[in-house]
């Protein structure tokens, strides 16, 4: 039910001819009017021209559509790539009668690549005409690139309902830059309260997802609110939030998840759980600093626990810690004790930290041992695959 | 000629038994009398026993040997591993009849097992007895890992000759952790001297060096002066001090082009120059983040150019500039003007970039046009061969 299972939306998505293959390339997601909208955006320098056109528009805090296209990041693009953006929101705005400074836009594909605005003018008309309040599945596919499935996700608490979907999956593949996330309530929320939901629930669930380390021009975030729930508006200290939080927790969790689970050419997902830490960022160092080591990336592809690999990546975090009070496990097999493997390891207790890997799911705990941080990191492993989606293409 | 082209060392390698595929595994290189002595060690958070030994005997600034053993990293290995440095240098002090204070160590191999300690010290006095001016060959095999040829280099200015060796070749293989290199000059220096050779010249080389974004716990840079070319000692500010830290340049450049060259999987050598930002330490990260770009990588191992991918790597690298400045290019043709994929990049100009790409040396040049910091890194492609090497290893 994706971005429609809130009441209050309506979404679509059409095959416009953006992608050479042909599948749906164009997307939509509308509310029936102007809601209370929060965003986070890419850290990276060179943002893409959605990104610059949805956070200037969000400085209102309100927005009711969400134009998307596939194909084209509309990134490195530079004035030309900015204008377009405009008038490609400007045309959805006409189409769905509202004013242009509510319209949002988020774009993924090749970099350096100008939409093809022609064509994507062409499909704003047949896309505003296939809007429905069951549309969801179709806007879900739509903004997808090389993901193999759709990452759709859905709550309810109390009488609100909270939906959302996601593609990814990491920096990507064949150019194809891109995290892209659009979740919607139904609960009323202030702009200042839907804000404090995304930066507060939001975006740390989407900051502890690593495929493979790279940030790309694209990365959005996006939440709307619709109100269509009725009743008095939520906000923190209600007696609500937090049933209304949990929600987007469980829409965040499930997508990140999701997002891992179809990491390009993953064959496991990796978690990291950091704890002893000094501060919470510390241990989310240490936890990012193992999962995008390609040296426990590759050991996690080959089914082999290689404590030792584990251990180099937490030294090489920049972290303090005293190394003699360092532990860690692997499916919750000790591997490493008091900063040394554990000598167990060698004697057969590999074997059980070995079947550990070979899990769909490979857990990793490391406790520091010097103070209260806690820190979860979720990736992947590196395969043949990853090398040959990234290798082998051709722009 | 490698450690032993300076005059007044000696050195020898043998198969001691401690590699199970009975390759040359144990080294050793002396010097006629006490040097002037100088390291850098890795700063991974859990350094190996030898790198605890020598760093602590190095606080005197002079050393005699260095005894070398590959198979086992004698890293997280604990008491018993600072135990075991301490044995064998002990072992090798006494049948070199030098103090066991001037006797450093160096260890590679496997994280967390133990050395089979009768059997390096059952090769102690073979290894003694086969000590020669003429085994810096044999010193250079033996120190290998998964190096697929020795690395060594000479270079001679006045009356001095500096020689060295290296081994790789990234944190590396198989558990095969560290990068190892040892450097010797016949030139007279005070051990303040050799430092300054050590932090000046050989450390920023070394590090400019990336494999796979992973700092073993072993890595170490050695120098030892011996003097033996006779004359007044050198220092900075003496006539020859240019001359002399040029011989440590080109053989520490060398070397490190050789571990690039060698690097695990690599079909490619990766040079990422960047210019125009605001400090030189802005423009190694800028460098860095390119280099370690495993979207990059790949796309140096496909040969194709992917501009978009340089770009995103610039834009997440956190460093301060003005995007609408940055240019790039690939073996000199540009792809990346004024912050935007190059125009002409899509309409043919591709063609010659693409070329370039299949070079053996893939030469990449950023300009951000912000100030005069300047940067250079090294490194190489990701490849299948080492998702092979580091994923179908079993410990």
């Amino acid at each position: 039910m994706s971005v429609t299972f809130a009441q209050g939306f309506r979404a679509g998505g059409i095959v416009a001819g953006l992608k050479p293959s042909g599948r749906p390339d164009l997307a939509l997601l509308v509310a029936d009017r102007p809601c209370a909208a929060a965003a986070v955006f890419t850290t990276n320098a060179f943002p893409a021209a959605p990104v610059v056109l949805s956070r200037g528009r969000l400085a209102t805090g309100r927005a009711q559509a969400i134009l998307v296209n596939s194909g084209q990041a509309n990134a490195a693009t530079g004035s030309r790539g900015r204008g377009d953006a405009e008038r490609a929101t400007d045309a959805a705005a006409a189409a769905l009668e509202v004013d242009p400074s509510l319209v949002l836009a988020a774009s993924t594909g090749v970099i350096g690549r100008p939409i093809p605005m022609r064509t994507l003018l062409d499909g704003i008309q047949p896309l505003a005409a296939s809007l429905s309040p069951d549309g969801g599945a179709a806007f879900a596919e739509a903004i997808t690139t090389t993901d193999t499935v759709p990452k759709v996700a859905t709550a309810g608490r109390r009488h609100w309902r909270t939906g959302g979907c996601a593609k990814g999956v990491g920096m990507i593949a064949p150019n194809l830059a891109t995290m892209l996330a659009f979740v919607t309530t139904d609960a009323p929320l202030s702009p200042a309260s839907a804000r404090a939901l995304v930066t507060g629930v939001l975006e740390p669930i989407f900051e502890s997802l690593t495929i493979d380390s790279s940030t790309s021009t694209n990365d959005s975030v996006f939440l709307l609110a619709s109100g269509a729930a009725g009743g008095a508006a939520v906000e923190p200290g209600s007696p609500g939030w937090a049933d209304l939080a949990s929600t987007m927790e469980d829409v965040g969790t499930s997508l990140v998840e999701q997002l891992a689970g179809d990491a390009e050419g993953g064959t496991h997902i990796l978690v990291v759980e950091v704890a002893g830490a000094a501060a919470d960022e510390d241990a989310r160092r240490v936890a990012r600093a193992i999962a995008e080591s390609p040296l426990v990336k590759t050991a996690v592809f080959g089914g082999d626990p290689n404590p030792g690999r584990i251990l180099q990546a937490i030294g090489s975090s920049g972290v303090p810690f005293d190394p003699d009070l360092v532990g860690a496990t692997i499916g919750h097999v000790p591997v490493i004790a008091a900063g040394q493997i554990d000598p167990a390891y060698f004697a057969g207790a590999g074997d059980a930290a070995r079947r550990a890997m070979k899990e769909r799911t490979v857990v990793v705990e490391v406790s520091l041992g010097t103070g209260p941080g806690r820190g979860r990191i979720l990736g992947c492993d590196l395969s043949y695959e990853y090398v040959r989606i990234n290798g082998e293409y051709t722009t």
